[in-house]
């Protein structure tokens, strides 16, 4: 059954149904990471819920968003938030295949490609045709990394910015794919669940047609004892150090 | 001038010139990082003074090593530390150029190969002709990071292991010129001086031929404050929190 989320950001709201797939960290850390400027044009692969074209437009107000997502009823949720929030200027949610993006949008037209995509690979024993919303979120049913940079690719424009949260157990086939897209790797950020804990999460960015010189960002430790958020994951989540609330273990925060 | 100075490692010591280029913190980084098993052979390129060999001799003594050095001093250098240490049986010091490297040792023939190599590029107006000691160990003249990659990739049997150090701006060069040698990134761990500041360092592991899957390891600190090493950076010096020392910034161990 369906529900609306406050996301403490903007005054927003979200749809979401927990029998399909809610958002989680990974999309929060995402939105946090990525950048756009006044009046550029932002999309959103994987969209789902619409959840990070909502984050990024509560800190970029004057950037316009576009979420393309392939299951029909999860775009047709996110549009329902986008009226719900009276944004429907500033994101339009596509519903559609990445793979197709040639006959949905124009080549070359964004400045900024955001993606949280499935992070696991199909198993050739999988059950492929297994498609419950979950699955096809989380596992590289209906596109593969080599789908998400080709895509990228091909919505950027020259010297636009690619920006994807992932796995780190991926991060080879993220370098091979990005270098392959011509989407030159510029900046990185491990996020790791504690100081002594290998890291749970890479976020990347990327230019297209870039060129080779990297920066890794300082670490993001997401805990300093179990349950106590850091100082640097608070602010992730838009709390000071003052205003601690509690937060699931989803990311959803809760007053 | 040189002088004798001690490693803090199984009573070994090392002739260095701080004329010519002294270890720092990179090569016992990558002796900590680095691993071999008994009876394995290890080859470590751009051995300057020989010390990472010496460093792993410490920790594996049941390995055999072989350091290839360029400079004919430095070459020379290592080898009278190797007798110094009474080691010639256990590290060999070859004089010569990595990019010839098949003039000088077998293919295939190592288990382990080691390197901390020159970080920077050479910049087309930078003077060529200028090969000052420290010059060929900070800048890539006498080889490049391609010229590294396919060293190692002859050296290397199947499986075999590579381990660098590096800078984190380089590290999309890093990830192409591993993937073109066959050596796939299995392994890698950033080095932030401080937990706020951006990574200074990458220590990457391959496999010759290795399948697509990586691990990030814990974020490696270096200092809590200023001065003062982490518990992490005190056991990559082998030191225990309860007998603490005075670490210089190049790191070398003062008593």
């Amino acid at each position: 059954m369906e529900r609306i989320d406050e996301l403490q950001r903007g005054g927003f709201r979200l749809i979401q149904d927990p029998d399909k797939f809610c958002f989680g960290t990974d999309a929060v850390l995402l939105a946090d990471f990525a950048k756009a400027k006044a009046g550029e044009k932002v999309c959103d692969l994987c969209t789902g819920t619409g959840v990070i074209p909502l984050l990024m437009l509560a800190r970029y107000p004057r950037s316009f968003y576009t979420g393309v997502e392939i299951q029909p009823d999860m775009a047709e949720m996110a549009e329902r938030s986008m009226i719900l929030n009276d944004v429907e200027d500033k994101i339009r949610i596509l519903g559609g295949d990445l793979r197709r993006i040639r006959l949905m949008l124009p080549a070359n037209a964004f400045d900024v490609v955001t993606v949280n995509p499935p992070y696991m690979k199909v198993r050739p024993d999988s059950l492929k045709n297994d498609s419950s919303s979950v699955r096809l979120a989380r596992h590289e049913i209906a596109c593969s990394l080599s789908d998400v940079m080709a895509a990228a690719r091909y919505l950027l424009r020259t010297h636009g910015h690619f920006y994807m949260v992932h796995r780190p157990n991926r991060l080879s086939e993220i370098f091979e794919e990005m270098l392959k897209a011509g989407i030159e790797p510029k900046r990185m950020q491990l996020v790791y669940p504690y100081r002594d804990k290998e890291a749970t999460q890479v976020l990347i960015e990327g230019t297209l047609g870039g060129g080779k010189e990297m920066r890794i960002e300082p670490p993001l430790i997401t805990y300093e004892a179990p349950g106590i958020y850091t100082e640097e994951m608070l602010k992730v989540y838009g709390m000071d150090g003052h205003n601690r609330k509690t937060v699931d273990s989803k990311g959803g925060e809760r007053s």
